[in-house]
């Protein structure tokens, strides 16, 4: 049986799967004790067994969740993921213009699951019974209804709200005052592997942009370490369809898309202070970068081509070994190995971000290539990342999907 | 927390999941005391949580696996689905052409996985530490290799190669003689829920094929009750290009496929004879059907269109009643609601089967709709499903993905 | 020179190029000395020749065209269509929602073509100037508006509203009442090839629809030569994205529709009645079909299975000539050789339709595989088809185009 | 009829259809009697009049062309284009694989055209009834092909063979000595709006690639007019798959390109030496560029999204203006309206070029947006213009066509 391979992200001397526990002793301590051993590889791979283990206290853990937004695409992959997730049970579900439906009238992808809960509208769910709330609501009214919420509540916010601490600045790109500053200095921004301890001790994490998760990931620890020039960052992103929402517009039309592909928001795409301010902090100094995102035609996959100046006497290598170093006992972040380009196919549908970096043609630049799922790591999955931090569970708990290929 | 709602594919009080088991009861009996109750519902949601409860037992049952043909798209999606099946490991994987590879230099989307095992040639593969084997090889190599592996070791074949009781008729549709006929005799067909009990002590499984799984899981209970005409059958199906496997044909480019569509082997597909041979086996007459596949610009999913008959006297309401009753009990077999149409989009990337029933408009003709992935319960999904019962677990292990939409 | 190859459709030896004249001696006479022959072949190919050859005469056959509804797909291909047109000019065009605006803010794709007509209500429309219009606006409106258009005008109609004889019908599947029946008697249907002679002489032709087109092109033929039978016709039919409009709705976003294919409108599809009045006049009675149209991922083409029985003695022969001859003369209807599959990328972009017939496994039974561009064939190109044999013009003006692809 | 909107493309008074002719004295002068006014606007709208209106000195004027490697898409496409040409008739195809068989049975698309000539093996071709060559083989083979044809030929190749003016490099990229040093001298490089007048005299054009044609259009003039630095020019270039050709890879599937993208050839694309040579040549310096390639899900169609650092004191104006100036009157160069961003489904299927420019976050830097056809103005589009330029017609002829969309 030793000979059996099994996958590692189920293996607890893996550190990734562990991270939260690792760095959470309380949690750690409470479960040491139940892991099994199986032919020297250890067996406590499913989550779900926690609460098998300790019945009684893992009973209490149970986490009902409510979801406000769920007839949207980063709502359904909440579902999605939840359907497995072995804590995690779904107690609401709001959708203002289909309330009264079911999921499955708006999805029929759930059509097999038919003990969701009928969708409500915001104002009429009932709270009494929740621990926490994933909000995929749109930006601008998100604000008033987290403001409304109770505040015992764990809150990861999908839209945009809360994710600008300058909310001058919000104001600017937004078009609107911001409605809740108090809440904004509460959100810790939840870009999990950079924001780890903040955000497990956070009540409301304002859950990253797609395109910021696929360029700061890569980007902050070679700003940090001052291995790239901070002035002449140039971003060249491309995402898939679903990144747009699911509104009925006539630019998202299937004839409007299919075989054809365009840049759009050149210079003003409303992702670019939230980019700004994760880099400047890295760099403790204000970074303004070249940000131009294309539509691709794909539902899913995000890819950041990033173009970077080097800090004089730094070589590709240096690079490399950073990102490998900084991410080499990250599950879902990966440095792939030297020459290996980063796809979008490899990713999808999983909570991954691959990263490589590549030697440029002109001298003392870098190519970097960064891919995720838009609405996994770009969003619902690290929302639950993030979610399962800030209950005390690993992590990785209902995301160890592999992508779905082909 | 009763109010939370959980997914009902884990709730063992849905005779679904618990399918395999409520028919083995010796596997039954083994395991009903671990069962745990939390808040009303059951939490023994997890397989992965049956090698805990008895761990000493559990752990004699991990099964080690052998892939042979893990080059293919039926191979990978087999590791997709391994990946977090909670009994089941992979030891040995094959592909001869890559052999001494890594599978992820071949799928990139297992790049997450470094500890799979090295691709080693068929001819080179040690089973002495296997158990069971999926076996993706081609048509016409498949018998030889089968009639070479140690006969203790269980087996479930996604080729065409045990699928045709007659090896006259296998000779005469693909074109040799066929060199394993004693392994014929004793090989099951896979189509788990009309031949489950079978399946349960089958050493060989011939897991079916794409098209006739589509097709005779709507049409055979309709048969049997003598709902339909056998004479009047008319299919036409439409598939995902994965269907047409890894090999490099210009006629699979994306330049080739993408934007359109086609009829191919109209009157002569391969999968003719097995469609008829198993809705004669229902009839208890030989059946001959009209049957035209057309590829789509899709990689994955597919859809029978059924056209049929009705017998005299009999109404759309007969024809619904009696899938929906036959099939009430299955997790992976759904009646959708009245009215509601099948749509690929709603299984890709999962094991479900989806059907409806429609009037036509000729007066005593009905139209069905079933829908599948194409390499899920098409292909891999039905042949883990198979596997699964062959080795006492319950048949959804490692099933339970919902699709991946958009 | 002579052995230099050159494109059939521009040979006038062929009668399919000259089909409008041939049947419209007026038209053959005036032009038959204009004719020059070039290394033994003709050498009179573009129909643009004319204004030149006959200056003065031909300048007065400029037709000025008024486009209604020109921000549709329909409309767009018109306006494609006429930009290589040699005696057709584009005056007006209509776009009540985009009025005032240029086409090519609304159609990125003409912004090589600055001096077309800036867009205006069709209220305000001015068709003083107007010799004809394509009338490109939804069902319902048209009737209204068409009754108002000057009775000089000629007038092709892509909409429904003009396509059932019976208002009765019209009511029926519409939804209301039709309010122009007098109208609606006048008007001829435009299935080119089968009313050629009545469209010659119509001031109003109502164009078929893309079903319709595809199916009865195939089935007229064999319903007329009573080789099949009338009550047992099975209509599989398959449809590109841009058959639904560009209206901005969910079901048609490219996320919906991408890497999937579904059925709808089953046993009520709007086109069914349009299917059944063409071949029930082939008939001389009422036929009933089974119809079931599919929406696939793809944004043009069309592709319509059809199952059939054969009248009694008949055989795949007797099918296969009766089409080959009925179509032996035209240039846009193309029986195949035998066995050769036709699919709809060798159509896209072009006013193709290509047909063939095929022996079914069940004893007496044919399938036949009717293809069409559904924005050509289907509904712009047959109409500038019409509208050239309604003007006097060769039917394939302006309609050579060439299919595109990959 | 004055009101009549008519395509400009087909007027004379616009220098750019005219471009070949303005420069071309001789052509000019035995053409302009010819032209017929019409309601105050050109009426010698088709070039195909021209033969008839001289009618035996056009007559003389017929090219026969050979079509060398007619089973690519490169190929395909200067079929389709040449169908609706009236100077240029295909006298001979070669295809070495597919010799003996009909253009049809490799390409569907061109079954309605029975009478182009029968595929031959390169070698049994017969030049004598020739009169120019497009060249559509692999590189490589290419030099010693053209190497042995007839000299008076007139000869586009689309190879890569004689782009590089350097033998050295051209080793050195691709991995074999050059084998015809003397005809790379005389090649002329293909880039007609930069080399019109050499062209029109050349004998042999390498007719560039499809990235340095939509990179260079842009650069060159911005280069020669110093307003961007010649050390900081970033290329991202997204390629529609057809640029990969058509053979069988099992990276070009439709399964492993659906759906998502990658880069390749990352700081090594075999493109990269013909970018630089001809940004050198404006620059009259050595430049290098940093250039990254990816692979999009669709057929056709070329974005390069171009990052550059503008000269001290040049603004964004100077740009557009430069760029606007430069291509006033070409036709198939368009620097589009400011803001307005080009999209690769504007110009499919067309030889359009469109650029743009945009302002860039990072102060003194912008962004240039240029779109193509790949096949089209990035080959066979191209190759046509320039064999119309070099045989003396109008180098617009049989390139009129408008792009499909949707």
């Amino acid at each position: 049986m030793s000979t059996t391979s099994t996958f590692s992200s189920a293996c607890f001397d893996r550190s990734c799967l562990w991270k939260g526990e690792v760095k959470s002793l309380r949690l750690n301590k409470q479960r040491s004790g139940n892991r099994v051993y199986v032919g020297g590889r250890c067996a406590a791979l499913s989550p779900k067994s926690f609460r098998v283990w300790n019945s009684k206290q893992e009973q209490d853990k149970e986490v009902r969740v409510a979801l406000l937004g769920a007839s949207g695409y980063t709502g359904a992959e909440i579902i999605r993921l939840l359907a497995n997730h072995p804590f995690f049970g779904i107690s609401v579900m709001t959708a203002d213009r289909n309330a009264g439906k079911s999921i499955e009238s708006v999805f029929p992808h759930f059509i097999s699951h038919k003990d969701l809960p009928v969708l409500v509208s915001t104002n009429d769910a009932d709270f009494s019974d929740v621990d926490a709330v994933f909000c995929c609501l749109p930006h601008g009214t998100t604000q008033e209804i987290i403001k409304g919420l109770p505040k015992r509540l764990k809150v990861v916010d999908l839209s945009a709200d809360f994710r600008l601490r300058n909310i001058t600045e919000y104001e600017q790109w937004y078009g609107q005052p911001h409605r809740a500053p108090d809440l904004q200095e509460e959100a810790v921004y939840g870009l999990t592997e950079v924001l780890r301890d903040e955000i497990k001790n956070a009540r409301l994490v304002a859950n990253p942009g797609c395109y910021p998760t696929s360029i700061q990931l890569p980007l902050i620890p070679l700003i940090k370490a001052n291995l790239i020039e901070s002035g002449n960052i140039i971003i060249d992103a491309k995402s898939g369809v679903s990144g747009a929402g699911r509104g009925a517009k006539v630019g998202n039309l299937y004839t409007e898309l299919t075989e054809g592909i365009m840049s759009y928001g050149l210079t003003n795409h409303r992702h670019v202070p939230e980019i700004e301010q994760g880099l400047s902090d890295a760099a403790h100094s204000k970074i303004t970068v070249s940000f131009t995102p294309h539509l691709m035609p794909m539902s899913r996959g995000m890819q950041s081509t990033i173009y970077v100046e080097m800090a004089p006497g730094t070589t590709i290598e240096d690079l490399y070994h950073q990102l490998k170093n900084s991410y080499e006992d990250e599950e879902f972040v990966k440095i792939l190995d030297k020459g290996v380009v980063p796809r979008t196919h490899a990713v999808r549908g999983s909570n991954y971000c691959y990263i490589n970096v590549f030697p440029d043609r002109i001298s003392g630049r870098a190519i970097i290539v960064s891919v995720i799922d838009n609405l996994m790591k770009g969003a619902s999955g690290q929302a639950l990342q993030n979610l399962n931090i800030m209950m005390g569970f690993p992590e990785n708990t209902g995301l160890t999907y592999l992508p779905l290929f082909p």
